[in-house]
């Protein structure tokens, strides 16, 4: 395929792990300067829009056969057997999320949703620091607002859940239950926006959002999914430009930071921009499985929105101007993004800084004698660790086995497991265990009650399993990158389930070709810096289950 | 009307004041054991849901017409002129909110959603405090969910909106958009529910939801609008029974001590139940016309859903039981009742505890020699009270005088107001004034700039004026309540357009025909304590506006 311009390296300076603390642009035009190319079943294949879900169902791929134990209760599939039967089992017996009655739709659960409500917390906080303001738009959108942006009716017509029924009778305009909120967005700024003084605009919106998709996963993929959806109008392109890469920046350290996900930031190819973007950026994450997810997305708009809905301002010389705009959004998609980055076979691995309950209690006792002793001690820790801000949980149930409770906690992804029998309280000591370390290794003895040790211990744990599991991931996403320099050596590091890393100024239907050939798709590339840099993943056609 | 069977008055100890602090049943058991009849337009009129948007327009009643200057920028409609016109002013002014594209649909503006971020921030608190846990229900129904009790459908089929394409093609089954969870909520409720240990469930949701109204008005009414809805699965009637009451205990508390308006608790006629209630309890706010607001409502369900969905459980001796449930919620509304509470001519005036900017700062000065020192001095100000935890607001735009800013942030219903000009930089001083009062009458001179001194003026000043808005709004209500013991009396009061309060013991049919002759609704009455008492508000033919 001579047709494909792979460039000579360039200015390459390799290690992603970079991107972690460098500004997004400079990240990908000087450290990350190179092109990457990734490999099999891409969660999301076209990215038109803000972060689409776009991903396979959680049945099992056609080729792997239903573990025997599938089904039974509590049993989770293991990993390395069939990826997808392993993040519905955890789903489900971590009581995360449970299907919907309509079809592809998802009940979020109270830990699923406490997960949610980690991930609202920490961006809710900065998004304001960054200037932006809570608003609510309604969620119906006159059927006619789509069609005006050209890009934007051909990406989102054919899913869209259409109202036609009001109060009982037929409406005369029909309705769009919105799938993102740009068009009635501009419906308002052309009334809100009137000189340079209204400018910048920076609005938030944490709301549901409705796509029509075929194929569905839980988190990933849904009907319905959750989000916070940012749009703003600025007065210059450049400031747009700042805005959407400020909030890349803004998503790029909430993966790290909390998430513990490396995800590497770039800007999408052209036919994977979202349906009226002038510029797509997203943070793409490489799942256990070496699939690709993307986890979050921002875009500069260019004109393309105000142009359609006459969305103007009056500058400084008096003259009328098209406003510039952004948009910016991460989904519920990210707790899927969290439990397919960190889980293992036991079950869900959470980072301390999301993990609903980052310390499980579990007192043993076997005499009656004994249970007042451990229990009263046990309450005291739970105090202890209340009281220094650790959401703790402590499981005092008499229905089930330490035994059974130890890996019903682990199943659920708690971080650090606190254990105490009548032997600890004669000491004054306890026992403490490590999710993201299995059996003894990552067991502790004797560590003091002492509330002031206690704490500190605990608080020390907690950040050094966040550290580890960030570059637990990081190795693992680095040891599957690989750098390419021709179409061959492409297709060999696809073929081997890996993403690609090189160089690309290939052509649209080049991309095409690519994909179609090895199921690839380009997951970041930057052709501000002169040079096409590129990410693909494949194959593509298998991917699809 | 001698059909109308009143019964002598009865133990009554009228004042309702004492509401505030006693719990909800006794209170209305003993407290304030008179039957309430109240007065002119009723925002609610058949209080059939959890907490029906179903109040009048923003329309000048027919028989009002337009202020002069109705319709200029900056202009409220004085309260006394025309109270919808006002209401529809201060919300256009104050930018709280704006019309959306379809017909009764509501763009949240920022300011707006700031009031409703510090409702929800309350009540998320306490709504996990007493028990529950955050989950997300998807907001398709299938309609034939909707149909599965009997009184449920009847009550909501005329206000559906209803999906009927999904991804370009016409559904097999119509979708309903959620007007209420309970239907979707058994349906899963009857697969988590096994045992008698599996109870009791409780959960809650912040959702918008939708209800195809022909009459809307915003924040009171509207087609979507955003709640939070509580729903909650137990073993007996009793305890289902003291999770609806200790859900209007939680209401009944945010309303006095963080939005200070005094609701008066109590229970619904049959007529005006819950489309699926065995009791449903609401409070009763009176707004700035003397209407009533139904500002929050508590469900005991009983078994009429679990019985329509078959959600049972086996009891500790093995029988399968159906669950009792309850359901309870707080809307957007609630902003509204905020608004036709404490509003007068000059605008908004928000509770210190509510308000999304509590203190703004105005910077005075003439001389280009002065800015310096009155703007260094503002900084300083706004820091230390930043420091303290307080929401502060620096106005320090040269485009408009003081004097305007003055209007602007008293409209904006600001509670305290810093004024800093060059005198009081000299003298280390400054000058603050009181929404709640206006004029000179709530200036004060002099004010340390020590910020020891100031932090603790500022925060008792705010503490004075949230108790001094609920003292007013309390006083008003009062005063606003007549006793009556006969029916003449009842239709005096109503004509007066005050509430009226009395004893009741009428029946379904009886009380629609004082509906129809005098306008006037129950709004709260007590059958578990044997008397019947209620709440009427009238007349509602001319309230319909």
């Amino acid at each position: 395929m001579g047709a494909l311009r792979l460039h000579s390296l360039y200015l390459f300076v390799s290690t992603s792990t970079r991107v972690a603390s460098a500004p997004i642009c400079s990240s990908f035009l000087h450290h990350n300067s190179k092109v990457r190319l990734a490999p099999a079943k891409p969660y999301a294949s076209v990215s038109r829009d803000l972060c689409t879900p776009v991903t396979s169902e959680a049945d099992a791929p056609e080729n792997v056969e239903k573990h025997p134990k599938s089904g039974q209760e509590g049993f989770i599939t293991p990993r390395s057997y069939d990826f997808n039967a392993w993040y519905a089992d955890i789903i489900a017996n971590a009581e995360l999320a449970d299907y919907g009655p309509v079809r592809g739709t998802m009940v979020i659960r109270p830990y699923g949703y406490a997960i949610w409500e980690a991930i609202q917390d920490y961006l809710n906080a900065k998004i304001k620091e960054t200037g932006h303001k809570n608003v609510y738009f309604p969620q119906f959108i006159p059927y006619s607002f789509i069609e005006k942006e050209a890009s934007h009716v051909e990406g989102f017509s054919p899913e869209l859940a259409v109202v036609t029924i009001g109060g009982g009778k037929e409406l005369e305009e029909k309705l769009v239950v919105r799938p993102t909120s740009e068009t009635i967005v501009n419906y308002k700024f052309t009334q809100w926006i009137r000189s340079y003084r209204d400018l910048p605009i920076m609005i938030n919106q944490w709301a549901n959002v409705t796509r029509w998709e075929m194929r569905t996963k839980p988190f990933i993929r849904t009907l319905e999914f959750l989000w916070q959806e940012g749009h703003t109008a600025h007065a210059t392109l450049e400031e747009a430009e700042e805005e959407a890469l400020k909030m890349m920046e803004v998503y790029k350290n909430f993966a790290y930071e909390q998430a513990a996900i490396p995800v590497i930031p770039g800007r999408k190819s052209r036919r994977e921009t979202f349906a009226g973007a002038l510029r797509t950026y997203t943070i793409e994450a490489m799942m256990g499985d070496r699939k690709a997810l993307q986890a979050g997305t921002s875009h500069n708009l260019g004109q393309n929105f105000s142009r359609a809905f006459g969305t103007q301002f009056t500058d400084e010389n008096g003259q009328r101007q098209y406003v510039w705009q952004t948009s910016w959004a991460i989904s519920t998609r990210f707790v899927g993004a969290i439990i397919m980055t960190h889980g293992d076979d036991a079950g869900l691995m959470l980072p301390p800084k999301i993990a609903p309950i980052q310390v499980v209690i579990v007192p043993i006792w076997k005499k009656d004698d004994e249970k007042t002793g451990v229990l009263n001690a046990a309450y005291l820790v739970e105090k202890v660790l209340k009281t220094a801000g650790i959401k703790v949980e402590l499981d005092a149930s008499e229905q089930r086995t330490p035994g059974w409770k130890f890996n019903f906690w682990e199943m659920k992804g708690v971080p650090l497991r606190i254990e105490i029998g009548p032997r600890d309280v004669s000491s004054g000591t306890l026992v403490i265990s490590r999710r993201d370390i299995p059996g003894k290794l990552g067991k502790v003895f004797g560590i003091s009650m002492d509330s002031s040790i206690l704490e500190a211990y605990v608080k020390d744990k907690l950040d050094e399993i966040q550290s580890s599991l960030l570059e637990k991931a990081t190795s693992f996403r680095n040891s599957n990158i690989v750098d390419v320099s021709s179409y061959d050596e492409l297709k060999e590091a696809i073929s081997l389930g890996k993403w690609a890393r090189g160089p690309w100024s290939a052509s649209d239907a080049e991309e095409l070709r690519v994909k179609e050939e090895t199921g690839a798709t380009i997951r970041r590339s930057c052709n501000i810096c002169k040079i096409i840099l590129t990410v693909v993943v494949g194959p593509f056609a298998s991917m699809m289950i």
